[in-house]
C-alpha cells in the first residue's frame, strides 16, 4: 500500500477534528486505492491527536486487516459497502458534526434553500429509513451501509455526495478523500443554514430549479467555468 | 494522598476550560482514592489559569480537609454523597455549560433522539426534581446529592453517567475523573443536538429501542467491540 | 491619575475582545477613581488591537477631558450620569455582545431561570424603556444614562450589577472594572441560556424564590461562602 | 496598477476567512482604481491560505483580465456591474457568512431592530427577488449585479452598504475594500442578532425612527462625533 495514501487519510482524519466535524473519536475517514483493491482507514476509538500514519490500518475488500498493528474503525464495514456499489468514489467520511447529526436525528432531508447548498449537492440531502430489529441485530454496520445504497437507487453519488443515516449521523464521500472531507463540512454548514432558515420562514419552499441547476452546474458540469482551469 | 490524584485532578478542572465546558469558575472535578477513602477536588472559587497541583484540595468522606491550603469547592458536598451512594464511580465533574444548563432550566430531561447519545448513556439523561424550601435552606449541597441519589433509585450510574439537577446545571460521572469530563463534553453536545433537533421536528419520540440498546452495547457489552483491546 | 487605573481599563477594554464580547468597536469599559474623582475610559472609534495605555482618556465628572490626546468613547456621558448615580460601583462596561443584545432589541428582560443567574444578579436582570424623541435629540447618551437610573429607582446596582438598554444593549457594573467585564460576560452567557430555555419550554417561570435567593447570597451574602477567605 | 491595491485586496479576502465569514472558497472580496478604471479581485476557486499578492486578478470595466495569470472570481460580473452603477464606492465583498444567507434563503430583508444595525445600515438590509428562469441562463452573475441595482433604485448605495441576494447570499461594499470587509462582518452580526430577537419576539417591529436616525448620524451624518477627529 503506497504510504502516501496513508498520511493523506492520517490527514483527513485530522483535518475533520479541525474543522470542528469531529469530538473525541465520533468520526471517521477512509481512502481506496481502486487498482490494489485495499482501504486506508482510521483506527477504532484512537484519540486523533495521537495518531500516526503507522495507525492507519489497511484492509481487504472483504474486510480482513493487511496492514497495520491496529483494530480498524467498527463502521468499516459500512464503508466496504459503499465502496463496493458507488464504484466513483476514492474517499468517505463519517462524522456525527452538530447539525447535520440534527437533520438525521429529526428524521428529515435537507431541502435545496440556497445555492451554498446548489453549488455541492444536486437536490436535497437524503435521508434513509430506520433500520430494522433484524437488521441491527445482525452486521448493523454492513446494514447501515445497505439502507444508504437503496436510497441511492435512483441518485448519482457524484452529484449527492453525502446522506443523512436516519437517527445517526452523516456519511459523505467524494473522488478523494479529500473531496470526502470538504462534502462533510459543506453539509455542516448548509444543514446550520437549513436549520435556521426554517425557524425564520417556517413555509420556506426549495430554491427554483433553474437556479439550483446554474449552479451546480457552472461548478460541476460539462461547461463548469468555476474555479483555475 | 498520590500526588498523581492531584495532577489528574488539575487536569481535568483544566480541560473542562479547554473544552468551553466551564466560564470564570462555573464548574469543578474530583477524584476519589476508593482506598484512602479520600477525595481530591477544585478549590472554590480559584480561576483556572492560576491554579497549581498544589491548589487542590483533599478531603474525608466527611468532608474535613486533609490536604491542601485552600477551602474545597463549596459543591464538595454534592460530590460526597454520590462518591457514598455510587461505590463504582471514580470521578464527578459539575459544570455550567451552555445547553446541558438549558435543559436543566427548562426542567427537561433529554431523550435519546441519535446513536450519539446511544453511545454513552443507556436512555434519556434524566432530571432530578426542584429541592424544597427545608433541602435550600438545610444542608443545601448535599441535598443536592440526595435528589440525584433519590432520582438514580432505579438507575445504574455507570450506564447513566450523569444527570440534570433542575434549575440547576449537569453533574457527571464515570470510572475516573477523565472518564467524568468526557461525559460532560458528551451530554453537552447531546444537549445541544436535542435542542434543536426538537426544533425542526417538535413531535419527535426516542430513537427506537432496538438501536439504542445496540449502541450502548457495541461500545459498553459484554462483547464489545469499539476500540482498540 | 495612577497609571496603574490607565493599565487596567487598557487590560479590561481588551479582555473584552478576548471574551467574544466586542465586535468591532462595539463596547467600551471605564474605571473612576473616587478619592480624584476622575474617570479613564476607552477613546472613541479607536480599533482594540491598536490601544495602548497612553491612548486611554482621562475625564473628570462634568466630562472635561483632563489627560490623554484622544476623544473620549462617545457613551461617556452615559458612563458619568451612572457612576453620579450609583456611588457603590468603581467600573463600567458597556457592550452590544450577541445575546444580551437580542434581548435589548427583543425589549424583554431577562428572568431567572437557573442558578448560574441567580449567582450573579438578585432577581431578573431589568430593561429600560425606549428613550423618547426628545431625549435622543438633546443629550442622548446622557438621557441613557437617565433612563437606567429611572429603572434603578427600586433596585440596589451592586445587587443587580447590570441593565438592558431596549432597542440597545448592555451596560454592566462592579466594584471594579474586572468585576464589570466578568458581569458583561455572565449576562451574555445567562441570555444565551434563557433564550434557549425559553425556545425549549415556552411557558417557563422564574426559578422558586428560594432557590434564587439561597445561590445569591452564598456568593454574596454576608454569610457567603463560596471562594476563598 | 499599484501594488498597493493588490496587497489590500489579498488582506481584505485573508480577513474574511479569520472573521469566520468565509467557509471554503465561498466568498471574495475586490477594490477599483477608478483613475484607472481597473478592479483587483480574487482568483476564482483558489484556497485563501495558498493566495499572494500575485495570485490577485486584474481586469477592466469590461472584464478582460489584464494582470495576473489566474482566471478572475466567477463573480466578477456582479462586482463590475455594482462598481459601475454604485461610482461612490470602492470595494465590494461577496460571502456565504451564515446568518446573512440564512436570511436570504429565507428571503426576508432585515429590518433594523437595534441601534447595533442602526450604526451601520439606513433602515433595513434590502433583499433581492429571484432572478427569473432567463436571467439565470444568459449572463447569470452579470444579472445577479442588475437585480441589486433594481433594488437599489431609490436608496444610497453608501447609507445601505450591502444587499441580501434572494436564496444565494450577500454582497455588501464601502469606500474601500476594508470597509466593505467590515460592512460584510457588520451584516452577519445583525443578521444572527435579529434571527434570534425574531424568535424570542415573534411580532417585533422595527426600532423607533427618531432613534434609528440619531446612530446613523451620530456615526455617518454630517455631524458625526463618533471616533476620533
Amino acid at each position: 500500500m503506497p504510504e502516501s495514501l496513508k498520511r493523506e487519510t492520517l490527514l483527513a482524519n485530522r483535518r475533520l477534528v479541525k474543522l470542528g466535524l469531529v469530538t473525541l473519536t465520533w468520526g471517521n475517514a477512509s481512502a481506496i486505492s481502486r487498482e490494489k483493491g485495499l482501504v486506508v482507514i482510521k483506527p477504532s476509538g484512537v484519540p486523533y491527536n495521537a495518531m500516526t500514519a503507522k495507525d492507519m490500518v489497511v484492509i481487504d475488500l472483504s474486510g480482513k486487516v493487511v496492514g497495520g498493528r491496529r483494530r480498524p474503525s467498527s463502521d468499516s464495514p459500512t464503508h466496504l459497502a459503499l465502496y463496493e456499489a458507488f464504484p466513483t468514489i476514492g474517499g468517505i467520511v463519517h462524522s456525527h458534526s452538530t447539525y447535520a447529526t440534527i437533520f438525521a436525528q429529526a428524521c428529515r432531508e435537507i431541502p435545496c434553500f440556497g445555492t451554498t447548498h446548489a453549488d455541492a449537492f444536486s437536490g436535497p440531502v437524503p435521508i434513509t429509513r430506520l433500520l430494522t430489529k433484524h437488521e441491527v441485530e445482525e452486521q448493523y454496520e454492513r446494514n447501515t451501509g445497505r439502507v444508504i445504497i437503496e436510497r441511492f437507487r435512483s441518485l448519482d453519488p457524484l452529484a449527492v455526495p453525502g446522506v443523512l443515516v436516519a437517527g445517526h449521523a452523516s456519511f459523505t464521500w467524494g473522488k478523494s478523500v479529500q473531496a470526502a472531507v470538504e462534502n462533510n463540512l459543506i453539509l455542516e454548514r448548509i444543514a446550520e443554514m437549513a436549520l435556521h432558515s426554517l425557524a425564520l420562514n417556517p413555509g420556506l419552499t426549495a430554491l427554483p430549479e433553474h437556479i439550483q441547476r446554474k449552479h451546480y452546474e457552472r461548478k460541476h458540469g460539462p461547461d463548469a467555468y468555476y474555479g483555475q482551469k
